[in-house]
This record gives C-alpha cells, structure tokens and sequence, in this order.
C-alpha cells in the first residue's frame, strides 16, 4: 500500500544546525539514484564537493562549508523522465531503477556567499540544475535567518506607504497599463494617462516592452505624464501614481531614476528578471520612489512543475530585493497560473520576513471591470493593486470610460452590489460588459 | 499521411522586412489555438498589443513597431499538454481541440527596445512565457543584424588572444576547478593552485560557488595565488591563466576586477545567469583581462524542451555580452545534454558573428583524463579549453599527478596512441586510469 510505503520510506536527518548560520531551501526532486544518495551529492555539488572526494576535504571544512541534508521525504509511486539526462541515462537503463520523487530540504552555511543575490542563486540554483542525474529539480521554498536578512533593504516603502502617496485605503489599488504597448510618442502616450487618471485611476504604468527608447525617452515622458496626471489629478481631486520603466543599461538605470524624480514622477518600474535581481536590489538601496516589479522573462524560471523556482519562492526574492509592488499572476487572467496559486504568490509579498517591508501584490493579465469579483473573492482582501491593459485601454468609450467601469465594478463590489444590477446606472460598466463579455463571480 | 499533412499545413509569411531593422527570432511553439492566429496574437503581445485590440493602434504604429510573423511552420502530429496552463485550459477542453507544435519565426523591430540587453531579454522573452494558451515556448534561435550588433563590444579577447597569453597552440587549453569547492583559506588554494600549475594546467579558475568572501577574500586570493602561479611558471617555463571569481553585489564587480588587475591577475569570471547577462555585457566595456562566463543558473532557462531558451542561443547572448570563454557543457559528463548538443552550443561560440569576436568554448563537468579522447573525436577541432575539478584535484597522487595525467592524455591523443598504451611509461596517467575508470573513445 503506497501510504505504508511513504511511512516507511520517509527519512529526516535533523543535523543539529544553529540556524542563524544558515538558509533554508526546500526542493521538488526526481531522480533514479538512491535517494539517500542523492540527497549528499546535491548538497556535495552546491557547496563543498564534486563528484569525486578530494582527499584534503577535511571534515572541519565539511562541518563549517558543507550544505546540510536536513530532511529527505519520498514521495510514493514512480515518475516518468520528466527532463533529458544526457549521458547519464545510460546509467538509469544500466541498473533498471526507476524514478522516484522526493522533497528535499537542504541548510546552506551563508558563510559560503554572504548577503549578495547572485552568490545567493548561484548556491541555491546553480549547477545542480544541469545534473543529469536529477530529472526534475525545483526551488519550492526558501527561508532565511534574521541574521541573513539584516543586510537587506527590502522594499522602501511598501504597502503603508504606497496607500498614504495616493490615500487611498479600504479598497484595492486600481490601475492600468498604457496600450499599445510601444510605438506612441511621449505627448501621445500622456494624453492617454490623462484619460486613464481622469476616469479615476490610482495607478498608471509603461508597458513593460517600453523603457527609454529613441521615440520616447523617459526624460519627454514624464515631462508631459506628470503635467498631464497633475491635470487630471486637480480636476478629479484624487492622486495617481505612474510607473515609469527605467529598465536599461545598468550604468543608466540610476540616471534614469533621477530623470524621473527631478520631474515630479512619483513611482519607479524594473523588470527585474531581465535586468538582474541584484540590479533591483542596488536601486532599492537608492529609491527615492517606490519600485513596480514587472515579473516578465521569470515565468522561463517557475512554469515548469519539473524545473526552476517556484513563485512564491521568487516573489520572496523579489521581495527581498526591494520591489514594492510585485505582479503576482492573474485571477481569471490568461496566464498559466491556476487562481489558487496567484493568491499564494500574493501570499508571499506580506508573510512575515523578518525586518523586511510587505509589497503590495499585483493581479494582473486578462484583467477588465467584469473580474473585480472574483479578484476580490479569491484574494480574500483588498490590499492588492488590480491592473488592466486593454481591460481598460480597449473600452470601446475609452480610457476614461474603461478606468471608471472598473472603479464602478469595485464600487460595486464593495457595496455587495451584483455588477449587472449596480451597472443599470453606470454606463460605463454597462459598455464595459456588453464589450468584454459575462461578468466572473 | 503525416508528411502529406506537414506539407498541406506548411505556411508562410514571407512579410517584406528590411533586415537591418529587425532582430529575428525563431520559437518552437505548442498550442490549441490555430496557429495563425496564435502566431499572431504572439507577435502582438511581444510588441504593439494586448488581450484587446486598442482602438488608437494604427496600422502605421503597428507597421513601424509591431513584431512580424515571418514564417510558420505547423509540425505534424498532436501532442500532450507540456505546460501548466491556468483557467485557460476551460477553453481547450470547452472546443475539445487537439494541441499542435509548431516552429514560429518572428522579426522585432530593434527600435522597441535598442542595443539593450535587459530591453531585448523582455522584447523576446518576456510576457508570452506566461500566455496559458501556450503549452510549450522555447526560443530556438536568435539572428542579428550587423547594425544592432555594432552597439556591442563583444568578446575583448576571444580565442586568439586567450592563445595568445599562454603561447599554447595546436591543442586545447588544459584547466582545473580548484576543489573543494569552498572553504578553503586564499593560502591553502594557492598552495593547491600552485600544484595544479606545476603539472602543466594552463587554466586554473574559482568554483563558481567561491567570490569575495570574508575567509577568503579576492583581495588575498589573486597576492596568494598569483605569487604562487609566478613559481609554478618559472619551474615549468610555461604560463597560466587563473579566472577570478568576481561575481558579487554590483557595485563591487569593477572594483574586484580592478584589485585583480592591479595584483597581476590574468582573467576574471562571472556567473553570468546570476549576476545577469547585462552585468558581464557592462563589465566587457570595462574590463582589462578575458572573462570567463560560467553558465550556473542558465541551465534553469535550458533545460525544458518545453520553455525557456536554447543553449546555442544563450551561447550567442553570452558571446554578445562580452564572454571570452563560455560553459558549453560537459561530453561524455554528468550534465543533462547530449554529447551533439555540446558541440551545438560550442559552434555558437565560434561561428559569424557579425563584427563580435569568437569565444572559447569550455568542456566542464565530471571530466578527467581519460575523457580527452572522446572530446577531441566529438568536438572535431582543438579550440576549447577542457576543465576537469576532481579528475585532477581527486587524483590518487595530488593535483600535480592529475594534471600530469590531463597533459599526458592530449599528448597521447596528438600523436594518436591509445592512453592505455602511453600509460605504460606514464605513471599518472596509469593511476588516473586506474582510478577513476576506463577511457572513453
């Protein structure tokens, strides 16, 4: 019987470790080795070892350096090959074993990379993710000491802070992204902001394909986004923050950021997988602005259930890397992601993190009024930041109208109103779900 | 009849592009969608688009900066659904369509995003990994034109020079990973670098798991280790390279580079994946000595025939951003390619490239002496450097015997004898064998 099995198989070796000396890595692992085995190469491989034991490897040096094996947990029943293996698989058909799965937990002494992100990764998800041996490989979780965490900045802001620049408080944060994407030039792409923030937005950002280009540079753009918001702004008499996208050259990424606050802009935007985590964190330490993480080229690392980080897991470093607003997936969205999962990404940006700051969620993809929701019913609160692109941008009234239906679903939502009764006086929302299709409950 | 069927279903797009204005992308794509649309609706979310047709998108904006689907190529046969794919899967089963492969060719205007690595990782990259209507995205290849490549510096040095410093011609560069890993005090890894040396390495280089650290600081390790390689080059009258892993917190990346150079270091590393590939392209405009381009945390992005990227084509990023030697896997080793897709990602290295010079490709990974043979049969030519870390610091007799074996072995294989028969007057090529197994042909 397969649960007599588990029981039977299940082996912990809780090293006694002082766990202030250590961060803590869970993974989802595949493998025809032994599994015991198994477990002490990879720990071997990502700090002291190779696959040969060097004879001065002493064991004081193993003791202080050595990744600890701090619990192996079989997982019943066999796996197909879920990734090629090279070579190696000769010896799989050799000795006709099959595929077991395993969650392995794993301590690696931070003596070893110290507080730096990519000497982080590069121990936590370097090589072992090119082993033959291993058919799946996945960073599931993983946790740090205070010890550990002390010599990051984290967000600056955080939610706290993000609701006070706007007032806004007891509802989400309601926001869109330009479309088209690219092509439009600075004045072009303001009078659109304009539109947005006028309809009633919180929250306006570039598209994530648009940073500081030859037809519309970031200095133009928040010459005439700022003038065109402080416009809507006054006349609505609320606030509206813009992300503007510094994502560029390295040694450009602060200027940029200056550009940006010298002309009144108020919030910062990175996609932080291409450029670097660690270029996210060097600019959390220098923000005068909160930063928007764009999560775009990081799904590479995290939709494979086989391989990669998970995304709780990398919203986590996100965090830890001083993103104030981190995209989470999308409720009902057309992504990859089941709901259950972006709520447990979203999770991630306020769990408990030692002295680092919370970051606002964001729901994001295949969003429009008509999801309010189920966004609101699925996350369960409403201390996230709801974006629409076309959602909004492809009203078929326009921006304004397509910022105010989504205010008035939320309206709604908030009110205990059914969107189809509440959008009888709002035509906006009405227009919205004769266009975009049934609302989702 | 499946070849009658691809041939019926073959399309193509040969939209008129001016090749100098478009970097040109290939993609390996599945889907329920129909793929025409799909391949549309793909060029659109990479550029000008969304989920919703914008009503101010013109045909002009969308003809100077939408991406263009250049060629569609429906491969024969269904398959299984290889992807997670969130809520989106209603839809598949809801029309009960079969998914498809197909390779999809796209050109994106440069001008979206310009001579910028993070701009272009999201242009090409980016939000379509995370499409749920997409059930396996890799891309494949990517072709640029010579007025994009023009902004990049390229490889400072490439094959020639990394010759040229050693004077070694007419075989492949000979290199160790100093084992253990980590824990090593700067003294003893010099004193393990110094054996290495004397038996003839002409490449020692960092584990990718040791930087800066505070027990064994770059600062110490280049005196130490350069002092010691000084009295290894004297004793052998030949000379050695030594990467410096200078991998660390960004704005400590120069200033390693820099204590490595002014102590007389010859070459400096970087994990490029983890620090991010617009880190080495940033440190190539700067630095003085080749960099060595580890590949750890890339493999994350490669290895899924279902996601991510290409090693050839990351081969080629690595190569546009400045790596004079690049981790191209491991023949005959513990990794999870093909010896073929080695020698794949090795031409990547070598082949036309614009005005961007050649890189040295580098062997790594479960490599020792009795490996030399099928490297030279399998790669076909001498221009890369074969790195072994326990089949030379593992040696029965020390790292000087296991270099000696590496050295004796490429001798063997120059003059064509097999490395059983030149072991009889070769002692530690003879322990080598002996030790860690047969040769392989």
């Amino acid at each position: 019987m397969n649960m007599g099995r588990f029981e039977r198989d299940l082996i912990r070796f809780p090293e006694a470790i002082d766990d202030e000396d250590y961060v803590i890595v869970t993974y989802y692992l595949e493998t025809a080795m032994d599994i015991e085995k198994a477990a002490n190469a990879f720990a071997a491989e990502q700090s002291t070892g190779t696959w040969q034991r060097v004879g001065y490897e002493t064991d004081d040096l193993r003791e202080k350096h050595g990744a600890k094996v701090i619990g192996i947990y079989p997982i019943p029943g066999e796996c197909p090959q879920n990734l090629p293996s090279g070579t190696t698989m000769k010896e799989f058909g050799a000795g006709n074993r099959c595929i077991r799965a395993s969650v392995l937990r794993l301590a690696f002494p931070h003596i070893n990379f110290g507080p730096k992100i990519p000497n982080l990764l590069t121990a936590v998800a370097g090589n072992l993710y090119e082993m033959g041996s291993f058919t799946a490989i996945k960073l599931i979780d993983i946790e740090f000491p205070d010890s550990y965490l002390k010599d990051f900045t984290g967000p600056r802001f955080g939610v706290k802070v993000c609701r006070d620049i706007l007032g806004v408080y007891g509802r989400p944060l309601i926001g869109a992204i330009i479309k088209p994407c690219v092509g439009l030039s600075a004045e072009r792409l303001a009078e659109l902001a304009y539109q947005g923030a006028k309809g009633g937005l919180d929250f306006i950002k570039d598209d994530e394909l648009l940073a500081d280009t030859t037809y519309n540079s970031i200095k133009d753009r928040v010459k005439h986004v700022m003038a065109a918001l402080k416009r809507a702004d006054e006349e609505k008499g609320e606030k509206t923050m813009y992300a503007f996208n510094i994502t560029d050259r390295l040694d450009r990424v602060k200027e940029l950021h200056d550009i940006v606050v010298e002309n009144g802009g108020n919030c910062v935007m990175l996609n932080a997988a291409t450029i670097g985590l660690e270029a996210m964190r060097e600019l959390a330490e220098y923000t005068e602005v909160p930063i928007h993480c764009h999560r775009d080229f990081a799904p590479m690392w995290a939709r494979s259930p086989y391989l990669g980080i998970s995304f709780p897991a990398l919203t986590k470093l996100f965090r830890l890397c001083g993103a104030d607003q981190i995209h989470c997936g999308a409720i009902q969205g057309k992504l990859y992601e089941t709901d259950e999962e972006v709520v447990t990404n979203m999770r991630a940006c306020t769990l408990e993190f030692g002295g680092i700051k919370d970051a606002m969620p964001v729901s994001s993809g295949g969003q429009w009024a008509g999801k309010s929701p189920v966004n609101a019913r699925k996350i369960g609160h409403y201390d996230f930041l709801h974006l629409s692109g076309g959602g909004i941008y492809a009203h078929p009234d326009g921006a304004e109208a397509g910022a105010r239906s989504v205010r008035q679903a939320w309206d709604a939502v908030l009110k205990g109103i059914r969107l189809e009764d509440y959008a009888k006086e709002k035509r906006e929302l009405a227009r919205a779900i004769e266009h975009f299709g049934s609302v989702i409950y």
